[in-house]
């Protein structure tokens, strides 16, 4: 029997909100429908962010409760209090926060200390117990941070340890702008892993630097079973105009059934989605294995 | 001290060969003194093939003429005795020849079977030890073959060995079409480094399926201390139009300097000779890093 491995697709919110182009209701669901036809079934559909901020995410309550029903997996990222109340009062069942395990970043992004967002966090966590939400928690810049440099990695497994016994959903391990190096990916996920199990854990990579495909083959490595991604790689770094941004899920697919793994995505599937993540949003692809692989998908029957 | 890690820039020929653009003889050389300038010391710059077969590398022995006495670590391919006899007369120090998995890939490629190619390379050899000129072997689709599938690796293992006992310079295992996932890497190579050390051992990867970077760190892990890479990623693969060729030099030497290993390689003039190779051949960059580092090279005064 093969091992799973479950793909978190987040293009519809990472990768969308980072596209010039800004798409309708009615083109985000379709973009997340075509993942769904994939069987991909953990997607983060939208954010309850300020309109000014993330004009791309406007209307995120239309595409909720739409969906609403759907999947238990569909999250949508809430910035704070305000936030929470939005995505659950159109029903959102799972919702996900972000964390920073710099000062630098925290401030520049909300204008708060870290410790300061931990706290708001907290809050929230009681709250969404009490309503059976479920809540996925981000640590963000996990390996570097643009503004202070270099992460301490005993910060990043402290701050992990502590929502994961606070009982998080899922506590994902980001590389913000792909600086992270293979070797330290490894040892930060090993001791996470080992104290933790691998349940509840989630690596999220970006390729900013042309790391992230050894990045994630060193996080499956030391036990990680779930994987953050961006379907055609849509995404990009704020920091690096036009670098690549999050792992194309197309990408991280095909390492990970070359290895043997399920994902229980259907590859033709995906490249519809693929196609239409680049049409709708005119980007060019990101993924690096479609040129290879929508040919052979085509001459063959291979799911 | 940081470990020293080898890369042989094989851009001029195996990435040249693969372009629709067909370069001078001043080009190409334009194109390798980029590499030496930013201390790319071992370079494959042209092979002695048939020149209705590979017309981009007509002219290879005024290239090396225009080159003898630089470095011994040039290195030309040769296809057969022919080949090695043009190579020397024109002060050949190393030559490359290529080895195949498959009965399937050799006699499409030189319409022999892969045993008969192994003899001919075996004379070649004890000629050139004769001659104190050095051997490079590359077992070609050492993982996968296009024509018969999976490679067992115990074929590769043992004619690795075999080589390398008769006294091969270097040999290399490469993933010719860009197919082996990082699992199987880490296994072939942890073999062959525990029976033969890592010296005389080089990894090439292609990027067709998006595993090149991930195959990469799972060949360093085993040990594995030189690899073969393409200064802007140029190449290709003549099995899937329009896919990734070799994996980039720039993309590697990102990985392997971020990891702390030294390459010896200078990323500014890296950039340069990056730059080059583009607008020389019209391509695309094939390197992923590179949007994000030349910027930041240009604002930050890091070698």
């Amino acid at each position: 029997m093969p091992q799973e491995i479950i793909i978190n697709d987040v293009g519809p919110r990472d990768g969308l909100q980072n596209q010039s182009k800004i798409l309708s209701i009615e083109q985000r669901l379709q973009l997340i429908r075509a993942l769904v036809e994939a069987n991909v079934d953990h997607i983060e559909v939208g954010s309850f962010v300020s309109p000014k901020a993330v004009p791309a995410m406007v209307g995120t309550d239309a595409v909720l409760q739409s969906l609403v029903g759907e999947s238990e997996n569909f999250s949508v990222l809430i910035p704070n209090q305000r936030g929470y109340e939005l995505a659950t009062k159109v029903g959102a069942k799972t919702v996900a926060m972000v964390l920073y395990a710099s000062d630098g970043m925290a401030v520049k992004n909300v204008g708060m200390a870290k410790l300061q967002v931990e706290q708001a966090a907290e809050a929230i966590l009681q709250q969404a117990e009490a309503d059976r939400v479920k809540v996925i928690v981000t640590i963000s810049v996990a390996f570097e941070c643009p503004f202070d440099g270099p992460t301490d990695p005993t910060i990043v497994f402290e701050t992990a340890n502590k929502f994961l016994d606070l009982g998080v959903e899922n506590l994902v391990i980001a590389d913000t702008i792909g600086a992270a190096n293979p070797a330290q990916v490894s040892e930060l996920m090993t001791r996470l892993v080992s104290r933790n199990g691998a349940a509840r854990l989630t690596g999220h990579f970006h390729d900013t630097r042309a790391l992230g495909m050894a990045n994630v083959y060193a996080a499956v490595e030391a036990g990680i079973r779930r994987f953050d991604a961006s379907i055609s790689g849509l995404g990009g770094c704020p920091f690096a105009p036009g670098a690549s941004g999050n792992v194309a899920t197309e990408d991280i697919v095909m390492l990970l059934h070359s290895m043997g793994f399920d994902t229980g995505i259907n590859l033709h599937q995906l490249m519809v989605a693929s196609d239409l993540a680049e049409s709708l949003t005119g980007a060019a692809p990101g993924g690096r294995s479609k040129a290879w692989l929508k040919p052979y998908l085509l001459e063959n029957s291979v799911a």
